[in-house]
Protein backbone atom coordinates (compact mmCIF):
# COMPACT_ATOMS: atom_id res chain seq x y z
CA UNK A 1 0.00 0.00 0.00
CA UNK A 2 1.28 3.17 -1.32
CA UNK A 3 0.42 7.02 -1.77
CA UNK A 4 2.35 8.99 -4.46
CA UNK A 5 2.24 12.69 -5.57
CA UNK A 6 3.04 12.37 -9.40
CA UNK A 7 4.46 16.11 -9.14
CA UNK A 8 7.13 15.32 -6.41
CA UNK A 9 8.03 12.07 -8.07
CA UNK A 10 11.84 11.91 -9.53
CA UNK A 11 11.58 11.70 -13.53
CA UNK A 12 13.96 10.20 -15.44
CA UNK A 13 15.19 10.31 -19.15
CA UNK A 14 14.83 6.64 -19.98
CA UNK A 15 15.42 7.23 -23.69
CA UNK A 16 16.20 10.04 -26.27
CA UNK A 17 13.07 12.88 -25.48
CA UNK A 18 11.22 10.06 -23.25
CA UNK A 19 11.39 11.03 -19.81
CA UNK A 20 9.23 9.30 -17.63
CA UNK A 21 7.71 8.69 -13.77
CA UNK A 22 6.73 5.77 -12.44
CA UNK A 23 4.19 3.82 -10.37
CA UNK A 24 5.31 0.21 -9.27
CA UNK A 25 2.52 -2.29 -7.85
CA UNK A 26 3.04 -6.44 -7.44
CA UNK A 27 1.68 -6.86 -11.10
CA UNK A 28 1.24 -3.31 -12.89
CA UNK A 29 3.88 -0.61 -13.72
CA UNK A 30 2.16 3.28 -15.05
CA UNK A 31 4.74 5.72 -17.15
CA UNK A 32 3.12 8.86 -17.23
CA UNK A 33 5.69 10.12 -20.17
CA UNK A 34 6.64 13.53 -21.41
CA UNK A 35 7.87 13.16 -25.00
CA UNK A 36 9.98 15.40 -27.19
CA UNK A 37 8.54 15.98 -30.52
CA UNK A 38 10.55 13.66 -33.52
CA UNK A 39 12.34 11.20 -30.98
CA UNK A 40 12.07 7.91 -32.62
CA UNK A 41 11.30 5.25 -30.48
CA UNK A 42 13.11 2.52 -32.22
CA UNK A 43 10.67 -1.11 -32.40
CA UNK A 44 10.83 -3.49 -30.11
CA UNK A 45 8.49 -6.01 -28.30
CA UNK A 46 7.90 -7.25 -24.48
CA UNK A 47 5.75 -9.73 -22.87
CA UNK A 48 4.48 -6.96 -20.81
CA UNK A 49 0.81 -6.05 -21.96
CA UNK A 50 0.46 -2.39 -22.95
CA UNK A 51 -1.93 0.18 -22.95
CA UNK A 52 -0.95 3.26 -24.28
CA UNK A 53 -3.26 6.80 -23.38
CA UNK A 54 -2.19 9.78 -25.30
CA UNK A 55 -2.97 12.54 -22.57
CA UNK A 56 -1.94 15.68 -24.62
CA UNK A 57 -0.36 16.23 -28.27
CA UNK A 58 0.03 13.58 -31.11
CA UNK A 59 1.38 10.70 -31.05
CA UNK A 60 2.25 8.48 -34.39
CA UNK A 61 2.23 4.63 -32.66
CA UNK A 62 3.03 2.02 -35.24
CA UNK A 63 2.14 -1.52 -34.39
CA UNK A 64 3.04 -4.41 -36.31
CA UNK A 65 3.95 -2.37 -39.17
CA UNK A 66 0.89 -0.52 -39.46
CA UNK A 67 1.12 3.32 -38.38
CA UNK A 68 -1.65 5.15 -36.03
CA UNK A 69 -1.86 8.79 -35.67
CA UNK A 70 -3.02 9.18 -31.89
CA UNK A 71 -4.26 12.35 -30.51
CA UNK A 72 -5.47 13.30 -27.25
CA UNK A 73 -8.23 10.92 -25.59
CA UNK A 74 -6.88 7.84 -27.82
CA UNK A 75 -6.48 4.45 -26.24
CA UNK A 76 -4.55 1.84 -27.59
CA UNK A 77 -3.98 -1.90 -25.99
CA UNK A 78 -1.08 -3.37 -27.32
CA UNK A 79 -0.86 -7.28 -26.65
CA UNK A 80 1.88 -9.88 -25.24
CA UNK A 81 5.37 -9.61 -27.72
CA UNK A 82 3.84 -7.69 -30.26
CA UNK A 83 6.64 -4.99 -32.50
CA UNK A 84 5.95 -1.58 -31.89
CA UNK A 85 7.68 1.59 -32.56
CA UNK A 86 6.66 5.58 -32.33
CA UNK A 87 7.56 9.27 -32.26
CA UNK A 88 5.92 12.32 -31.16
CA UNK A 89 4.21 14.32 -33.85
CA UNK A 90 4.44 16.80 -31.41
CA UNK A 91 5.38 17.01 -28.04
CA UNK A 92 3.11 14.70 -25.95
CA UNK A 93 2.03 13.46 -22.68
CA UNK A 94 1.41 9.88 -22.59
CA UNK A 95 0.10 7.29 -19.96
CA UNK A 96 1.20 3.95 -20.58
CA UNK A 97 -0.11 0.56 -18.31
CA UNK A 98 2.03 -2.55 -17.96
CA UNK A 99 1.54 -5.97 -16.85
CA UNK A 100 3.68 -7.42 -15.34
CA UNK A 101 5.58 -4.75 -13.47
CA UNK A 102 8.83 -3.74 -15.84
CA UNK A 103 11.28 -4.27 -13.74
CA UNK A 104 13.46 -2.70 -16.08
CA UNK A 105 11.79 0.64 -14.96
CA UNK A 106 12.74 0.51 -11.12
CA UNK A 107 15.66 2.94 -10.59
CA UNK B 1 -5.03 -5.30 -30.29
CA UNK B 2 -7.38 -2.68 -30.16
CA UNK B 3 -7.66 1.41 -30.31
CA UNK B 4 -10.16 3.45 -28.45
CA UNK B 5 -11.24 7.12 -28.57
CA UNK B 6 -11.76 8.12 -24.88
CA UNK B 7 -14.58 11.14 -26.10
CA UNK B 8 -16.50 8.03 -27.76
CA UNK B 9 -16.89 5.38 -25.29
CA UNK B 10 -20.24 5.17 -23.93
CA UNK B 11 -19.95 5.47 -20.06
CA UNK B 12 -22.39 4.07 -17.26
CA UNK B 13 -23.15 5.04 -13.74
CA UNK B 14 -22.03 2.02 -11.79
CA UNK B 15 -22.82 3.15 -8.90
CA UNK B 16 -24.95 6.48 -7.60
CA UNK B 17 -22.68 8.82 -8.86
CA UNK B 18 -20.26 7.33 -10.21
CA UNK B 19 -20.36 6.92 -14.20
CA UNK B 20 -17.21 5.22 -15.54
CA UNK B 21 -15.60 4.58 -19.29
CA UNK B 22 -13.87 1.22 -19.26
CA UNK B 23 -11.12 -0.59 -21.51
CA UNK B 24 -10.09 -3.77 -21.25
CA UNK B 25 -7.45 -5.75 -22.01
CA UNK B 26 -6.23 -9.68 -21.70
CA UNK B 27 -5.25 -8.79 -17.92
CA UNK B 28 -6.29 -5.28 -17.40
CA UNK B 29 -9.19 -3.13 -17.01
CA UNK B 30 -8.79 1.04 -17.03
CA UNK B 31 -11.95 2.54 -15.41
CA UNK B 32 -12.07 6.44 -16.03
CA UNK B 33 -14.64 7.85 -13.76
CA UNK B 34 -16.51 11.35 -13.14
CA UNK B 35 -17.77 11.18 -9.50
CA UNK B 36 -19.89 13.48 -7.86
CA UNK B 37 -19.22 15.50 -4.64
CA UNK B 38 -20.50 14.08 -1.61
CA UNK B 39 -21.81 10.60 -3.13
CA UNK B 40 -20.21 7.78 -0.72
CA UNK B 41 -19.20 4.34 -1.94
CA UNK B 42 -19.39 1.79 0.37
CA UNK B 43 -16.87 -0.14 1.78
CA UNK B 44 -15.86 -3.16 0.14
CA UNK B 45 -12.67 -5.23 -1.11
CA UNK B 46 -11.82 -7.44 -4.26
CA UNK B 47 -8.84 -9.51 -5.48
CA UNK B 48 -7.85 -6.91 -7.99
CA UNK B 49 -5.28 -4.71 -7.39
CA UNK B 50 -6.28 -1.61 -8.00
CA UNK B 51 -4.19 1.49 -8.69
CA UNK B 52 -6.21 5.35 -8.10
CA UNK B 53 -5.45 7.44 -9.98
CA UNK B 54 -7.38 11.38 -9.12
CA UNK B 55 -6.77 13.88 -12.16
CA UNK B 56 -9.15 16.35 -11.11
CA UNK B 57 -10.41 17.48 -7.44
CA UNK B 58 -10.52 16.02 -4.44
CA UNK B 59 -11.35 12.57 -3.49
CA UNK B 60 -11.16 10.93 0.43
CA UNK B 61 -10.05 7.54 -0.02
CA UNK B 62 -10.51 5.65 3.29
CA UNK B 63 -8.07 2.38 3.30
CA UNK B 64 -8.57 -0.29 6.32
CA UNK B 65 -10.20 2.55 8.34
CA UNK B 66 -7.70 5.16 7.24
CA UNK B 67 -9.03 8.12 5.72
CA UNK B 68 -6.71 9.91 3.11
CA UNK B 69 -7.67 12.89 1.24
CA UNK B 70 -6.06 12.79 -2.04
CA UNK B 71 -5.98 16.04 -4.67
CA UNK B 72 -5.50 16.18 -8.62
CA UNK B 73 -1.82 14.23 -9.34
CA UNK B 74 -2.22 11.90 -6.26
CA UNK B 75 -1.85 7.99 -6.78
CA UNK B 76 -2.61 5.08 -4.18
CA UNK B 77 -1.80 1.55 -4.76
CA UNK B 78 -4.57 -0.95 -2.91
CA UNK B 79 -3.30 -4.09 -2.77
CA UNK B 80 -5.47 -7.14 -3.30
CA UNK B 81 -8.56 -7.93 -1.17
CA UNK B 82 -7.41 -4.26 0.86
CA UNK B 83 -10.70 -3.23 2.73
CA UNK B 84 -11.68 0.63 0.55
CA UNK B 85 -14.13 3.23 0.71
CA UNK B 86 -14.50 6.61 -0.53
CA UNK B 87 -16.37 9.93 -1.01
CA UNK B 88 -15.56 13.33 -3.17
CA UNK B 89 -14.47 16.04 -1.40
CA UNK B 90 -15.84 18.05 -5.26
CA UNK B 91 -16.79 16.78 -8.27
CA UNK B 92 -13.56 14.75 -9.57
CA UNK B 93 -12.11 12.44 -12.27
CA UNK B 94 -10.18 9.50 -11.60
CA UNK B 95 -8.65 6.89 -13.40
CA UNK B 96 -8.27 3.67 -11.73
CA UNK B 97 -6.27 0.62 -13.34
CA UNK B 98 -7.26 -3.15 -11.85
CA UNK B 99 -5.60 -6.94 -12.38
CA UNK B 100 -7.05 -9.18 -13.40
CA UNK B 101 -10.00 -7.87 -15.39
CA UNK B 102 -12.62 -6.47 -13.63
CA UNK B 103 -15.35 -8.25 -15.07
CA UNK B 104 -18.24 -6.73 -13.83
CA UNK B 105 -17.16 -3.80 -15.76
CA UNK B 106 -17.87 -5.51 -19.31
CA UNK B 107 -21.77 -4.14 -20.05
Amino acid sequence: MKIKDLSALEEREVFPGYTGKFIHSDQLTIAHWRIKANHPLPEHSHPHEQIVHVVEGEFELTVQGVPHRLGAGMVFVIPSNIPHSGIGISDCKIIDTFCPVREDYKF
